[in-house]
């Protein structure tokens, strides 16, 4: 694991060298260079070596998808949104970049990812990248990311056009399981993998990302600043519509607890030390 | 003229069908269905279809190019860029959805554009695709129009890094010459053209994406709202670096007409109706 994370903390470093004009690419870097698990690329890394595929294939994608995660927390801290003064232990974006830079630092990052995917691909074929993008474009925008933020951001306002049980979980299918499923898909995509094992990790992919979100919301409950290096208890006392607030804490702990049992049953007869531990690990930190 | 511009409002409309969660997709579809010149996406079509390709090719890329433009518009006029509180004749997109709609308008919109190449170019093969998109990424970005905002916000607040001839052309070659030389460069990937043939488009685009820029700063100073649709004088009274404000009015205005001239030279064997009468229409609005 450990290992998987520092290939992509040195790629994601030297992909983005700081040019002219500096304030943009030192915004994108900022946000971007923070320490963190660097779960989705990892797990893209992963798909990629257990399928079959050679791990540096998988490198330029597996970045790109930290790029377009970063993307999104640099947007949705932005005050007009969350508003959110700290991520990951350090102050956002905008309150070190100002709003404007990180707005443009969002955006670049957005359109930055697959650039690097197309610049540093060589391995793959054109048509493979042009799945990859297509699964990129299609779950980093209206169809995906930026559906689940809208519907969030709405939510919390009151405004809600399904059920809050839908409602609820398109917030969590787009704006969590998305960059999970992305992860798993670049991996399959550079595998070559056929159908049935594409939909196994895409299914393995989607649970684990609810079960992520669901983890998230009992952490926005349960921990301390420390541990999560933001705001806590932000989500609680603005209103918003998460799994605690809507099931209680007991339900939320038994369906992330049995998420990740079925995830445990996708992928075990692959043997991933890596994939088994990042579940174990989550595991751990909830009590049941 | 017309009939393209037809075509590229019909399919702009098309490409983007309002789903759930609506509001994002009605956004989107606010500022880019405002009537507009569509000037990038018709020299896009026309490149194309001088060079020999059926334009129907073309549109995809065309309505991409829009997409495009029509996102930078949206963060241009946030509140933390450049304020703007009209485009295109009408309250700008953050007035009627709200800043963080605005937000994500543009996001949603930025990772589109690339999605409605892939999803409608059947007709190219999957090279052309990456190579339409690796253009798409490299001039959307920090390496082209974010690189252009930024410089352009903090040469603004006086923060100049090179000289201000050296800035004011950084500006207009990245935040205005790019689209325009997307839209070439698009054309020419799709009519398979030469390296000769997409050199000298290149040239025009960018001589030419200059001289809109310098047409841009004109107005600014001499047109009035019902011309323009946006806040007139507002580069001037904020002390924004304008061809104007660096040189004065009329040298503005000769450089303005030699760049036009030098556009007529390049593209004037080509016999396209089309590009010399945006030339000549752009000619007849600056006085000489």
């Amino acid at each position: 694991m450990k290992e998987l994370i520092n290939i992509v903390d040195k790629y994601l470093d030297k992909y983005l060298p700081v040019s002219y004009p500096e304030d943009i690419f030192k915004a994108m870097k900022y946000t971007l260079m923070l320490p963190g698990k660097r779960l989705r690329p990892v797990m893209c890394l992963e798909t990629a070596r257990i399928l079959g595929a050679d791990i540096k294939k998988a490198i330029p994608a597996a970045c790109a998808l930290e790029m377009l995660h970063v993307q999104s927390l640099i947007h949705d801290d932005l005050p007009c949104m969350d508003n959110d003064d700290f991520r990951r232990g350090q102050p956002s974006n905008h309150k070190v970049f100002g709003e404007a830079n990180a707005v443009l630092a969002g955006d670049a990052l957005l359109t930055y990812a697959p650039q690097v995917i197309i610049e540093n691909s060589k391995d793959l074929t054109s048509e493979q990248i042009v799945k990859i993008l297509y699964e990129y474009t299609k779950f980093a925008g209206a169809y995906g990311l930026i559906a689940g933020q809208v519907v969030d951001i709405e939510s919390e306002g009151g405004k809600l056009v399904k059920s809050p049980e839908e409602t609820l979980d398109f917030i969590h299918l787009n704006k969590t399981a998305v960059l999970f499923r992305l992860a798993v898909r670049f991996g399959c995509i550079i595998a070559n993998s056929d159908e049935k094992t594409y939909n196994e990790f895409d299914t393995f992919a989607t649970k684990f990302g609810l079960a992520f979100q669901i983890y998230d919301d009992i952490m926005d409950e349960i921990s301390t600043f420390e541990e999560l290096g933001k705001t806590v208890g932000k989500d609680k006392n603005s209103g918003k519509l998460t799994y605690v607030s809507l099931y209680g804490l007991d339900t939320a702990k038994e369906k992330f607890h049995s998420l990740i049992q079925e995830c445990h049953g996708i992928i075990e007869k692959y043997d991933s030390e890596i994939l088994i531990g990042i579940l174990n690990k989550l595991e751990k930190r909830v009590e049941k």
